[in-house]
């Protein structure tokens, strides 16, 4: 019974995976939106790369609010994302997937099934790219009590040799080339927005 | 009697600790608010996880702004957080609780209870999250003549395990998950503002 | 059969080359417009000399914005040049002309033919000139199916005398000294914008 | 006959303290009060601790701007404090209430006493720190011909017991726990703004 | 025959000259003018020098925009200069009139004379200041075509005694004091704008 | 017969003094006026004490602007000091006097005396203090052919001991305390304006 950490499904918190030199974790993305002026803050001692990552990830969401309902003008609002813990220092690409997720999530109000965990580099046309320390981040997951893991297609390969069939029976994968099917999977559904009642999931 | 520092209540300045290597330490956060442009202005030698704390922190209160009453329009205010002592640098997100109270009383006109101390990481969605040198700052707390200590529920089993029984019998230790009960405590009911009179504590 | 990467014709992705210390790559260069306040984003570890060449560029765009239809008020649009992989640091002046490509892409709607790679520095005027590591460059389009590689005229004798016959007998070489018919060859005619149906190269 | 370099009293000019290793001197700090966008400009060489010193000391005025009469909108001017010599570095919080004193003097228009020297951290609250280098400091403003200096209350006890008996009964030392006396002190009172005419003092 | 380089006069780049360790150059400087807000860009790896020496100049002809015809408002545009190419640094301030000379043009429509090459500090109030590498640079622009060479007055000595006769037989050398004559003999006449058909020089 | 550098009198040049290892040496200070957005533009390799020695300058004419007359809206102007030679660095505050009097002039288009050369650092209350290289500096005016040099009242003493008696024969001393007498002394008189014609000095 290992589900401690994950805590209730909310609005704007994403659940990701990192990579660490003692093993993988999970990584909590918060995003929240106010009445501001079309400032992107990024928190959390990110590092140059990650924070070039939610630059891509609200690019490519700019470009498709249509597309998701988004109706807010973005010259109207700050968008902050926010990674604890403040004092560790984060970095790399592949949080892109999820900073696109709880972005998402924060602007259409729709809640992020926690459950739902995941990496992967997200280019600003929407393709998700490979990431590393995939074995360590899936069995993080594990122990969080995560039922999904979203990867990267292009790991697939990697992730099906080098992951222990234990592992591979606890838990459900699934491979994406693109953003859209993340939104799908970890998203609550649009017609259910605030009045969906789901289990907790802790 | 050691009631020597801690002052009158105010509306602006909360009570937080900070540890320091010769031990903990009371660290008094001063808000204000003026007409402005909507900046966030941090002095008092912070460093940048401090900085991005105190932007979480207010992240947090713009997202809660109808619940707890703020009609300001925060593009047309600059809220000001001054640390002193002015030439003793600070650093660490453990003050993320006390920056976030401190703003909320400036916003509110609420006065704080300065014999509520508190020590805390607060992240953009309102967690209260583990912080270090609990004991020191106990015992800081005490010596300033703090009636209460706030803390991480995370940190409850450190800190039953390594303080003192004698302290736990003089001080009221709280420990909390989110920051709401935070302010339920430390701030003054809304419905008093303006008219409180209370005993003062110096 | 070596069409495994290039993908789908799309708006606003172009084909570039780059020389990397073990030899030449593709490089996809995404561009979107999204409405803002006239700022160019670039993002994907660009160094100091490839987003002055990204500026370059955009100039050229600009001053000849109505030769090429577009109607877009510069002042109410951001441009976000995207450059993956994120954690890949980029640097010099030779993917000018492929920056352009994208941006007029994602200004005019036009697709871009994948099959087409370039490399080649653009002058703010619109000059295009001479770059290195052609060989590569070349044998690195021909890998990923490229079906013509688009080269700066000053380059023209070193690759005819470095480049393999059989590499020259699979792939179209053109040879400019201006960015115009770079545009021609490698975005889909204006008229179709938004209709055409080209046979997918992956 | 010390009095050699006070000079004649001003609007916007005050009279600070510093420790140098060299001994005490005594620092003239400049305010003026121009049209402009809201800005503090702080120029003579001041470092960091200084500069946030200043936007203490402004932020305390702007907080209460009402209780001084001040009508001048904070948008639509901007604020200079310049510290002469300008290639002299200087740093550190002890001139925080000469800072404020200058420039409320400038928003205000009330005349500055020369004689009347002073050196103590401000607080954003207003509240008056201890700082350094006491004796030092008030032996300079005897040798300029001072006739008061305002003090911080915490360091009466250091003061009374190092400075030397004969120059506590030469100069009048005013010990403070708030920036309010000092406003009392050292500015000329509101109601004969423009119109006072004082025995000069050089 | 070295009528090689130097290409079709145009509007908007100018014929500059630079020292190298290896011999002078010859350097292209390109200046165009969008819509915009009243930025100058400067690309081309331009050191800090070079770029204040843009400033200076554009601010020459900010001042003159009346004697010169321009009835542009120069806060609704954007100057931008790039000196390819891209990736070599350059700096110091002698490329100074050739930059006023390439603005100019692209401000009021006028071509640049190609084969008037120019070297020379420009001063905010239009003066020619004299500049190193003389001799080398005019030998640059003989091997490049160039018939005609403007350098500063206060440089005519020591071009005179240095250069080799041969030399100075083969190009018109023109020494002035200020940049009026420079535009007078790099630009095309103003009533010709925009009609002039002149043989092209490559 | 010396004068051979001075050059005729202009509005926005005025004439400085520099102390450098190899002897005094005048200085050019150009300020000019344009239309712009309230930037204070500095240009010619000056360090930080010159630059805010410029904006001390500029805050003392602001504050005094209905004095001179002065009735440009500062927030609708952009005032450029540039400093040649561009490649020089330069710094200290001594040119505050001198860079105060260009500003002045270019504000005002009353012309400068080219033949009154200064040196003296500015207070942003209009104050004149001591500077260094004093001898140094008069020997290089004298070589320009300057007929007045004015320097700061507390530099008297130094002066007088230190200059040879020949040199104070060829020259005429002014020593000031503030810097109203240096405009009156440098400026053409404000009736004149626009219409005085005096003997060139070159
Ligand atoms: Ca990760
Ligand atoms: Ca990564
Ligand atoms: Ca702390
Ligand atoms: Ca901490
Ligand atoms: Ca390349
Ligand atoms: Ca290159
Ligand atoms: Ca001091
Ligand atoms: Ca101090
Ligand atoms: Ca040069
Ligand atoms: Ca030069
Ligand atoms: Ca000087
Ligand atoms: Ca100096």
């Amino acid at each position: 019974i290992p589900e401690v950490e994950l805590g209730e499904d909310e609005v704007g918190v994403a659940t990701g995976l990192a990579w660490t030199p003692v093993g993988g974790d999970v990584l909590f993305i918060e995003a929240i939106v106010t009445k501001g002026s079309g400032r992107l803050i990024l928190t959390g001692r990110l590092g140059d790369v990650m924070k070039e990552s939610a630059q891509a990830a609200l690019g490519f969401i700019k470009a498709n609010a249509d597309k998701y309902g988004i109706k807010k003008d973005f010259s109207k609002i700050d968008i902050h994302v926010h990674v604890p813990a403040g004092a560790i220092p984060k970095d790399g690409p592949s949080a892109g997937i999820t900073i696109a997720t709880a972005m998402l999530s924060a602007l259409t109000e729709r809640k992020v099934r926690k459950e739902v965990a995941m990496t992967g580099e997200i280019t600003l046309g929407g393709k998700v790219l490979p990431v590393g320390g995939l074995k360590e981040k899936i069995l993080a997951a594990l122990r969080y009590g995560a039922k999904t893991v979203i990867l990267p297609e292009k790991n697939k390969q990697e992730v099906m040799e080098e992951l222990p069939e234990e592992a591979k029976k606890k838990i459900k994968l699934v491979f994406v080339n693109r953003v859209e099917p993340v939104f799908e999977l970890a998203l609550y559904p649009e017609e259910k927005k605030g009045r969906t009642k789901r289990k907790k999931s802790s």
